[in-house]
This record gives structure tokens, C-alpha cells and sequence, in this order.
């Protein structure tokens, strides 16, 4: 295993310390492995709180700012945070307006966010509500889900429903669009290699040098079909064909995320986003904006997916509002 | 080789029309291949050009944009562009204030960079001065060059430089402090693995899976020595002592950036950002502004490199003005 760390045990908290000396924007509770905006909005404001695993960086710690999230709650690498943790974040959010959950469809993340809100909800009184995000077309129950797994718009859906808390909307609202967005986002990503988990020491699967994985989840999980290495035009088909035969793109703009696992260089992110914007548009799908880069990765994985999100004006100039996060930032 | 690529000699091709698809703010020069602003200042602004061979990207293309580049000519992977590339991209930013050449200290680029400033000068009377950046410690000599090479003080020299530019200053002026800046940053890189170039087909290197080569340059050019793998501490201390003991860093406070090579992940990176920084620290050096991730790549290396500029007031001032480029965006 060749990685940039010290012990394999320490690698969140470690990386945590630097995350913190690099961004002085936020502040980090080492104790609870906490992520806050170091100068939060504290009148009336929904309080937007996510997390998850580790190893998807920037997702979420990345996205905690202006415009996006109040808190993220950081697990060990792949391993849902804890309620304790979730709860902490929680209480320290809830500006007197509620706080919105947004989750990643696996289970141990939906049953800790769950028993955090009850926790937080006795404790303090706060009013919780709950998005799950499950928009990975790839499977439909796999290792870690009952149900299709949460990926890419959960990015796009922390930018959108960001902005809407940020401009002071009751908490039914924010739920209710979070909810609108999550129901019209699909992905589907491939992996050219496995990653590997630092405590585990080793690469997640064996991937023959001539094959690639196709439906790849953001912890190495299985997809659909292992398939033959192919040029960057058959991949783009390979993840497109899916996304648009699961749900119509074609009435509204759409806002596209072309997304690295974490180790695939930039230059050939764009590339795969030229031939996958090919396909959309020829397939009759108006993309309106779109990220290419690195927002929800899979530790050092070679590889990519595609996001595409079904949008409307509103969300259009959502996404456009201003955004101030280590991971994302415009108009600012 | 697993790539996410059509052809390995279209690779550079391919992913301009992905980046130009992906960022409506940069125009794309498909025949010369050159990076413009789509919407040029053309009125008295000192014209901005960079360039170098490809797979560092985000750079020189993604530094193009309001208070960076103007233009940036990319040669083939790992190539220097032509002559003709820059004389062309020359001619297209000259706005009656004259152009400054950004160039990394590599033999063929100094060299094109050079012809052209020439041949731009013969045809259309511009006045152009060049920068050479020659900021790595690892070694005076080189595969590709006389003297150190050029690497990620580049990123930060077009950052401040362009910033100046962007205020209407004289040629002369610009100049001026891009040498400043070129001569106050020092830089030191290391990698986990080799990388591959496409036109090749192999890892440039062979590097056994207990050691890293440290003193690395960006297109996999060896490096000052072959060590065993060492903790993320170890290897900060390898970075940070031959920058420091190169140039005072005490009087003055510091921009720092922690780089990634391309192919390890923004875990890793902020992790090792946390041990150079208590490092830096210890040393006495003040770290008032700071960059993390991907910003000077070797394709798909894994790897890191640390660069250290010796900064002042009116150097952070220019820091912190407003820049709006793909690879960098605050302020605006």
C-alpha cells in the first residue's frame, strides 16, 4: 500500500488537523470529528447537516460553507459517523429553525442519522427533518443498501438546497426541495481500479489490467458487469445509456456532474466529459450547467461517474447562487 | 495501461473539447490549441501567456480567466508547445501594452517560448518579456533542463501576476515583479508511483512497492534519490528541510501551496498538509495564505510537492484580488 499517512488508524484524524490549518473558513471539533463554518448563520436559518464515510473528499467536510452546509459529521474511512456524533452536530446547528438531515442511502448512515434526530429531537426539541439521498441507477439493493445507493447528487443536492436555506425558507420548504432534487437526480459511475482502505492494507477488489468495472459504488462495491477495457467513448455510453433510460431528461435543462474517483488526472475527466456531453446532447438533453473534478471520490480509485440532474429555473438559479466552500465556490 | 482516453495520440485533442464544453468562460482554439479568455480586457491590459506540454493540468489551461492568464498554449503531453502556438496566442493578447511570457524551465520550452517571442515581435512590433520560472531544489541539472526546473511556484507567480496585470500596470512593472515572484518561491516533489504517459503506454518508471523517489519533477524525471516508503511526517520533513535551507523563509510571510501529483487523493493531501505546516511552523515560517489539491500534475503520478513563497503586503494583496479560472476561483 503506498499512501501519504502515518498509521493507518490515524488517517481521518490526521487529515483533519491539515484540513483544518488549511481552511481557516471552518472550524473543526477534532474531538467529534465535526466540520462547522467557522462564522455560522445563526438567526433562523435551517441548519444543513450531512456526513458520512470518509474517503470522498471533499464530500462532506469540503461543502460545509456559505451556501451549502451548516455541518458535516465525518466517519472513519467508509464507516458511517456515529449518532452521538450526528447528534452533536445537530444541536449545534439548530438556529431555532429546524435542522435538515441529508443522508447517503446506505444503511448504517440512515439508521445512525435516524436515531440522531430522535436523540437531538429529545434532547433539545429540534426539529429534524430527513433527505435520503439514493440516486445511483448502477444496482438496486447491494452490499451496503436496501435500495440504490447515494452518490453524485447529493452534491449537487447540498449546492441547491444550500442556497435555499441560505436565503431563510422554513424548514418544510427546504425539505420538500431537497426532496424534489434528490427524486430528480441519477448517476452511474466505473472503476478502471480498485481502491484501497488503509486499514485494510490492500486493494478493495482484484481488477484484471484488462478489465474495467462497470456501476462501480463510491466503497468499491460491485456493480453490474465487470467488461473488457474500452475507449473513453464506449465508457461514456456505458454510463449515459442507463441514466436516460431510467428517467426523462429531455423536458428541462439539466445540470451534469462529471465526477473523479480520486484517481483519475483532470486531463482525462475532460476528455470523458466531451464525450458524455456528446451523447447527452444527442440524445436531446439541454445541459444547463456543469462540474467537472473531483466532488465525491472513493480514495484513490481510478475512475469517474456521471450525474445528471433533471433541473427547472428555480434550481437553475439555485445552483447559481453563491457558494463559499473549500469544494465549491463562485460568486463570491 | 488503464486510461480514460479514445486514442493515446488524441488524448490532448479530446480533452480541449471536453474543457471547452465544460467551461463557457475560456474559448478553444482547437487548431492551435490555445486557451483564451472568452471575454478578452483588451484595452491597454499587459497580455498574459503561458504554455508548456500537457497532463499538468489544471495548469496553464485552467489559469485562464479574469486575473490570471489570457492565454495558454498546450503542447502535446509532456511536450513543449511550437513556436507558431505561442507566437499565435502572442498576437491574440497583445492589447497595445505589450505581452510577458510565463515559461517553466525546460529546455524546449525556453527555447519555443523564446523563437516566438521573436517571430511575434518581427511580424506585429509586440513587446514581449519572459519570466523563467526555475524554482525546484531537488536538482541543478537536469533531463530536460540547464539549471533547476520550473514547477509549482508557476501556479502562484501567474496568481499574483496576474493580478497585477489585471490592475493596468506597464509592462516593465509587470515584468518586474514576476521576476519577484519567480525568484522568492522554492519547490520540492516526490511520488509513490510512476506515471504513464498515453503515447507511451508504460509507467515512465519503475519504482519497486516499498519505495518513493523523492526530488521527483513533473514529467517523472528522476529525482535527488530512491528511498524506502516512509510516514506522511517523514516525508514532510524531506520536502520542507531542502526548501528552507535554501532560502530564508523567516523574514516574511508565506504563501504555501501542498500540491498533488494527480493520482492521490485530497484525504491524502490535506494530511500531509497538516505535517508541513507544523513543520514550516516549528521552522519560524508564517503561513499567511495556503493551497491544497491538484494545481501542477504529472497525469496520473501519485505524489505530492510542497512550494514555499516568500511573500510581503502588496505580494498577498495581489494574492487576495479577485481571480476567476477554472483550476482557481475566489473573490468574484
Amino acid at each position: 500500500m503506498k499512501k501519504l499517512i502515518n498509521d493507518p488508524d490515524r488517517v481521518l484524524a490526521d487529515s483533519l488537523v491539515g484540513y483544518a490549518a488549511a481552511h481557516p473558513e471552518v472550524r473543526v471539533d477534532h474531538e467529534n470529528r465535526i466540520v462547522y463554518r467557522a462564522t455560522p448563520k445563526d438567526s433562523g436559518k435551517v441548519g444543513l447537516v450531512s456526513g458520512g464515510g470518509s474517503g470522498h473528499e471533499p464530500l462532506h467536510g469540503g461543502y460545509v460553507g456559505l451556501g451549502m452546509l451548516d455541518a458535516a459529521a465525518a466517519g472513519e474511512v467508509f464507516t458511517s459517523p456515529t449518532p452521538d456524533q450526528v447528534q452533536e452536530a445537530t444541536k449545534n446547528v439548530d438556529f431555532g429553525a429546524g435542522v435538515l438531515h441529508i443522508v447517503k442511502n446506505y444503511t448504517g448512515d440512515v439508521m445512525n442519522f435516524e436515531m440522531a434526530a430522535e436523540l437531538a429531537s429529545a434532547e433539545t426539541g429540534a426539529q429534524v427533518e430527513t433527505v435520503v439521498v439514493n440516486d445511483d441507477v448502477a444496482v438496486q439493493d447491494s452490499l451496503y443498501t436496501a435500495g440504490r445507493r447515494g452518490v453524485g447528487t447529493t452534491v449537487l443536492l447540498e449546492k441547491i438546497v444550500g442556497a435555499a436555506a441560505e436565503e431563510g425558507r422554513p424548514l418544510a420548504e427546504v425539505a420538500a426541495l431537497a426532496r424534489q432534487v434528490s427524486e430528480s437526480g441519477r448517476s452511474m459511475g466505473m472503476a478502471l481500479t480498485s481502491c484501497t482502505v488503509p486499514a485494510a492494507g490492500k486493494p478493495t477488489f482484484d481488477l484484471p489490467d484488462d478489465e474495467m468495472e462497470i456501476g462501480i459504488g463510491i466503497h468499491g462495491e460491485p456493480g453490474r458487469r465487470r467488461v473488457p477495457l474500452a475507449p473513453a467513448s464506449d465508457i461514456a455510453r456505458m454510463l449515459v445509456e442507463p441514466v436516460l433510460a431510467d428517467l426523462d431528461f429531455t423536458a428541462s435543462p439539466a445540470i451534469v456532474m462529471l465526477n473523479g474517483m480520486g484517481g483519475s488526472p483532470l486531463i482525462e475527466l475532460y476528455l470523458m466529459y466531451g464525450e458524455v456531453v456528446k451523447l447527452l446532447e444527442a440524445a436531446g438533453v439541454t445541459v444547463a450547467r456543469r462540474l467537472v473534478g473531483d466532488f465525491i471520490t472513493s480514495l484513490d480509485m481510478a475512475g469517474c461517474s456521471l450525474t445528471v440532474l433533471k433541473a427547472d429555473d428555480e434550481l437553475i438559479r439555485l445552483w447559481d447562487a453563491p457558494v463559499n466552500t473549500p469544494g465549491l465556490r463562485w460568486g463570491v
